[in-house]
């Protein structure tokens, strides 16, 4: 999966505005201290929509709105996001001014309001400021160059170090089709949605009810398959607008480049989903775990999430120690069918266990390879023929030291 | 339940050799650099002897010995404990060392080696250094003094910090029975069992089979009902000798005093499990979450764990941040049936939300109650009648200190 098939290839201008059609802005109105706290996405033209939200039982206003106007309308134009206050247990106010900010931004494009999704991150239980974020949707300026995009980019962080920017090239019915993505990660990062904000744009021609089942599927294993700190959200959301200016033959299944647009379409996913996993809070480390051999798909998934949400393992990669022992404890209590005497895991080319028992390996080397910025660590169960990967990081003095002082 | 009832009292000289006719040793054998790391404990008689292990798929030698040895036998007289080495994870090898400690103890003593418990507490994947168990096992002196029972405290324990003991005294059929316990922690510590170990020792009258009943009930109410970091290890046990030495009437669910028993057995449990739960790795603060309303005791159990297993709560926390956004969050990823609109929030004595929603309160008086050394934290869910209590620690920069340094 990760050699890119021949038709397609990696923008180096990764921008949310790459696909036709596309615009958007970033702006600082007040919500935040100083950094960029307000964004918009807008498409020509209406878009086919599709959406995944999180499975928190305590849903931020935004969310409740957004996803409503998901499945009612089918069709986005524009989608508006704030950072600095998530909008969640706010009760009514809070989901008044959630609309209140569909409304300002359509009646600021000229577009009707269920062409509107609006997304928030930032503190949980403070009302929104409303004259600021009026103001601020007031001010925003619209345009399809690189700084749009990166102003846009910047709007949607809240403790995240980076912009998170992945953005593809491929052909379909000999047409140039791009798909692209922006997130926000960092902290509540855990499978079925976390503190994290996706939004995919993509030129294509695709049907709504088609892309939605894309999208559920991708993001079972890329987005739900990232661990910061087993924290799930209140307001994770990711949207994609495909808004058809491409011009190729409407893809379905039935469509001759399905699969490549699949492909690409969870390459995009995965980037963003790797990003968010490598930023998150604290981290200096992505970790990748990666297990063969599994029940079943989702058993192998399981738990290479488990071992990658260990926090033992997470500090025995930020302490460069060559812990295997975590590993194997982890496997154990995935809950999922394994055999204890017929384990193997490597950590990056180095096996450190077969059959359950350790084998002897060279520390120094290990403890050198765990210095990477990535470390992979494999797992085969023998059980049966379910592969699983899933993205974390490390746990660090930082992530602490966020989440210490986080609101004061 | 914290209210003591009147035939009981809790005992100030706190030790596993409280009850009637139990002796304890503990020494350095050589398993870690300089502190003691072998342990045992006798009883004059054979005891009723109840148990309950890790949930772990893999389990470590020792643990398997013992559980079976619990289960053929129903009877114990000796347990032989060391710490800096978990054997676990360490083959046919590991199996043989764990039954070479048996038996070894067994001679020592003079019993049937089918009468002897072994644990193992500290790393994973290492073989065991025979050589040093065995000069250890032939060193115990076994004695019925204060000094005796803390030099087993002391023999037990790994990144622990202080000894974790307890003892009561309360009267059965007019004749003294006492329960008292040990424990240690302190990573890897979660529902369903952690690295803990804890003996329990009681010189009541009891049958072996109500006494492992009793001990699962409680073990769900008390030492599941802690977590330090979600990481359930391969060494988890809780064994507990009842040699009848009091003189009691038999105890089953008839006896007259039945429930006496219950409560003085479950606060022995619940006092370690606080113990472990406050000493976690790196831990400064003791949490405990109180759950009401839930739909059923299990769902608010599980609704407490979610809360108090919750990194951002648990640094929310340490850094003294009243930030019940995230208590409200992890509720609502909890997976248990919850109104959000009908949710009340007390930390310590101030209420922070009723009906969902944040109160006004004096930020200064929280922060200054997050101080504390206990920090409580408690939940309406206005959803039944259940009732669930869990503990855990803040999260802090030693936890990451520590673990991300244990091997080296």
């Amino acid at each position: 999966m990760t050699q890119l098939i021949e038709s397609a290839k990696r923008l180096v201008s990764e921008s949310i505005i790459a696909p036709k059609g596309f615009s958007a802005a970033g702006f600082h109105c007040g919500l935040k201290h100083k950094k960029k706290d307000i964004g918009m996405i807008f498409s020509e033209v209406p878009a086919s929509v599709a959406g995944v939200f999180t499975t928190n039982a305590i849903k931020a206003a935004p969310l409740v709105l957004t996803k409503n106007t998901v499945y009612a309308n089918e069709k986005m134009q524009a989608i508006i996001i704030n950072s600095g206050n998530a909008n969640a247990c706010t009760g009514e106010q809070g989901i008044k001014d959630a609309k209140q900010m569909q409304v300002l931004a359509a009646a600021k494009l000229g577009i009707d309001e269920n062409l509107v999704g609006v997304a928030s991150t930032g503190v949980i239980g403070e009302r929104m400021k409303m004259d600021k974020v009026e103001a601020g949707i007031a001010a925003l300026q619209l345009g399809g160059k690189l700084e749009n995009a990166i102003d846009f980019a910047q709007s949607i962080l809240t403790t995240d170090t980076v912009m998170k920017n992945t953005a593809y090239s491929l052909e379909i019915d000999g047409k140039e089709v791009i798909i692209a993505g922006v997130a926000k990660g960092s902290g509540m990062i855990e499978p079925n949605m976390a503190t994290m904000l996706g939004f995919i744009t993509t030129d294509a021609n695709i049907e709504q009810s088609t892309l939605q089942s894309l999208l559920k599927e991708t993001t079972d294993i890329t987005f739900n398959a990232i661990t910061v700190d087993g924290d799930t959200s209140t307001n994770d959301t990711v949207l994609v607008l495909a808004n058809g200016l491409a011009n190729n033959q409407t893809l379905d299944e039935q469509h001759p480049q399905w699969s490549t647009f699949v492909e690409i379409f969870q390459l995009v996913s995965r980037d963003l989903a790797k990003l968010i996993a490598k930023d998150g809070e604290g981290a200096t480390k992505l970790i990748e775990v990666t297990v063969e051999g599994g029940a079943t798909d989702a058993e192998a998934l399981k738990i290479a999430k488990t071992v990658v949400g260990s926090p033992l393992v997470k500090t025995a990669v930020f302490g460069c120690d060559a812990n295997w022992g975590r590993v194997i404890c982890a496997i154990g209590y995935s809950g999922c069918s394994i055999d204890p005497t017929n384990i193997q895991i490597s950590i990056g080319q180095t096996m450190v266990v077969d059959k359950g028992e350790p084998l002897q390996f060279d520390e120094a080397v290990l403890t050198a390879y765990l210095k990477n910025h990535e470390v992979k660590i494999y797992a085969n169960l023998f059980q049966g023929d379910g592969y699983g990967q899933a993205w974390g990081c490390d746990l660090t003095y930082d992530y602490v030291q966020i989440n210490a002082t986080y609101r004061s």
